[in-house]
């Protein structure tokens, strides 16, 4: 049974098949590709798009999506195994996962870090558990990585570019500045789609501090070797866009400080001019603009630049209802549907 | 495009029609005019019945409802322009409208005022912000009006008096106590369609204080002129009752104090006796009662009151459903249905 | 009109219909017994199991189910009869029962005790309410029983035996300790459907002040009458243990300090050791442990129990799905689906 927890556990093959399932999606909106089928999209974390995407795209496919809140309308749940569970959770994953597992085709999980230890939530534990327990397929729908994002972010490039083809794209994932210390997810995602796409690949950010975790741009470095293409670290802004095709914003918080965002919030406070603007974009080669959203405007990028003809956001955005159908129907497809 | 903001936005024939259909849905539950089609429901405030017979329309007419909660479960939206969003807002109105408008049809709006400025509130910034940037219709779910409620009003009275005509019946909208100070949404809305469809309608409340905004009493005068039919604001109870054949109740906040609750509360607090009962009801013409719901029983009007078979409320929350099926369909069939 | 409030209300008949209806709605997952039609499902607790079976059942079956919950995305209820509402209820059940009628073709309740005056509480005052006002066939999802669990808790005896009669079959219904006391519903659930299947039933809890409400006392006893069986009340780990063919764990709060928790604390904190362990279920006839969820592993039954081939607890939880698809589908067929 195969899940979809990471595209790097997917092969090229299989990563493109989804596209084109997903532009294949976007042309024809109705199918049957789900037709009595279900999935449980299980939330620990609040979403606009993802649940809009996915019970949108449930239902255009004959299907149906149930929303799960653990913990604020379904009992909190535990993960750790071998507890006494005398606290504060209810019920444990083993029993949530088998269940649902009895119930749905298939489960989605969305899971942000705790933010306190990063040690702890660098495991995905969440995630993994469901996908251990689980008889049915899992759907990352942003853990520590964000995979659905991901394709959305490469079809929409493939679509501006007019091909499937994106190597040779010089493209810039920029860190920029936000009032919070915000999830690496996206940006683990952003490093490891862009590198499997063979694009020439720039991590900009503000010091040694926002490097990603290693095992990230260990995954890159695997990428660049097996699909050409390459992968520069910078923290200079002016050589990082020169040329770019693309410009890829995303704020995080620097991982030496996780869980102690006291000292890491006056360094984060000195780099509000990372913000993209119209200068920045104009040293690129006429690039794109994109960004996952939630965006805050004038902090991560300018109202300018998301209003421009150049910011591709927007259709992103879009294409998580289309690429979200494709990994839907593939995985019902690989699988009985049904646990027994 | 056309959105469905206020019924005074849509012509008297276009009004017209949308009831003739509204009836034709209650006889006749069943319907593809939404096949495939989807709604996202964006909840600012609570709903019991909104919600209900939105997601219920949809589904009955093949299409697919999603409820969106901002700030609760979905993030909370910036609606002001240029601002730099470094507080609570995570996202803004424009990205949240054109997002929403590439996954869903439709897109209904609940946003109650805030209730500290009326000059802020008056101007309906939420709804309109959607309905600015949004690329499907709008549905106007109840901010400072409340449209759906009008036409499922107006459809119960002309179910009870067995006519769609109803000029020349007297009609009194008359305020009631409540605990806290309410919104005038409702009371907007009645005054508007009361003249609207030719009636002859008595503002009645406690003083000048309780009147309403003068953008309302302006187009009741507005449809009072067109409709035939008259205006009459009074404080007194008596003559107002007088040979009513409608009384709607409701309960709002006296705008000049709008803000400054406090010393607007042992004003209010002199009138509970504008509670409908028995004895006041008796001075009508054989009357129909009627409520937009919730209603504090014996707070606004008496249990007598509601058991009564008089009592219409039931039968105009009811339409609500009917009503809004014949919304959607309209505002689906005027528009591609997709952004693209 | 026919309700589903209470397993005791229905003929055993009717009930053998229900199950046999079910065990074919688990072998045939699709249907159209609920085209076109919908179900409120009405929260005043947190339900992931419940929510889930229900929502997916009436998917299942061509219908629709719409979530709400009072108080918190709609309007707080009032079920006071005559009341005065100027305190915190916006609306009283009358008129969400109507309305709700007038909406949808079934409405289900979930409303647990509030645990504060047991004499108030065992009146079952909020289903009670939905029962009288509604238009439509009500549905028990869990207040003071809960008898959807019941049906599919004898489904997945009825599947591990082999066999539709449990009659001979020792059944023990174990109390077992809980941070916090927990509602009866379930214990009084499995001891009304134990005895009603002629089961040979032991209460098992650690002293008197844990037995059950005389009310469910008494209806075990009128089963035992009926159907054959027993009943039996120990406070004796190893007698009741010894042979028996399935053992049902629930924790629960000891009705003589109901809403005195504070005292009650002690007494029930010296009962930890009547979690479901190997040791116990060694002393049965290679007895089937099963729970209702959520459980709390290591606390109620330890890894070792949950784990094991005898637990059928998840079958249990699956079986919800397949019986509320035939409560739903007899309660829609009984009636003609909408007020009039």
């Amino acid at each position: 049974m195969k899940h979809f927890l990471n595209t790097q556990d997917w092969s090229r093959t299989e990563l493109d098949a989804l596209l084109a399932d997903a532009a294949r999606f976007k042309r024809e909106k109705a199918g049957d590709a789900l037709k009595g089928k279900s999935i449980a999209l299980v939330f620990f974390n609040p979403s606009m798009r993802t649940r809009t995407s996915f019970e949108l795209g449930a239902f255009q496919l004959g299907g149906h999506a149930i929303v799960l809140q653990p913990g604020k309308d379904a009992w909190p749940i535990e993960f750790n195994l071998g507890t006494v569970m005398d606290g504060d959770t209810e019920e444990h994953i083993k029993e949530v996962a088998r269940v649902l597992g009895r119930y749905v085709d298939l489960i989605g999980v969305r899971a942000f870090p705790k933010f306190v230890d990063w040690q702890h939530d660098r495991q995905d534990s969440v995630l993994k558990a469901f996908a251990d327990y689980s008889t049915v397929p899992v759907i990352n729908m942003e853990t520590i990585t964000h995979p659905c994002q991901e394709l959305a972010h490469v079809l929409a490039l493939q679509e501006h570019f007019g091909s499937s083809d994106l190597r040779g794209r010089k493209y810039v994932l920029t860190w920029t500045w936000h009032p919070k210390p915000l999830n690496t997810a996206v940006a683990n995602s952003a490093l490891t789609i862009a590198t499997r796409m063979g694009m020439d690949v720039t991590l900009l950010c503000p010091s040694e501090d926002y490097i990603l975790d290693p095992r990230y741009l260990g995954w890159a470095r695997d990428n660049v070797a097996e699909s050409g293409g390459s992968l520069t670290v910078s923290h200079d802004i002016v050589s990082a866009y020169a040329g770019a095709d693309v410009v890829y914003a995303k704020s995080w918080g620097a991982l030496p400080y996780f869980g102690n965002w006291g000292p890491e919030k006056p360094i984060r406070d000195q780099f509000k001019h990372f913000i993209v603007d119209e200068a920045k974009m104009a040293l690129t080669n006429n690039g794109v603009f994109s960004h996952c959203l939630p965006l805050r405007r004038n902090v991560k990028a300018t109202d300018a630049v998301m209003d421009s003809p150049r910011c591709i956001a927007i259709d992103e955005a879009e294409n998580r209802l289309h690429v979200q159908k494709a990994v839907m129907a593939a995985l019902v497809g690989s699988h009985d549907g049904r646990d027994s």
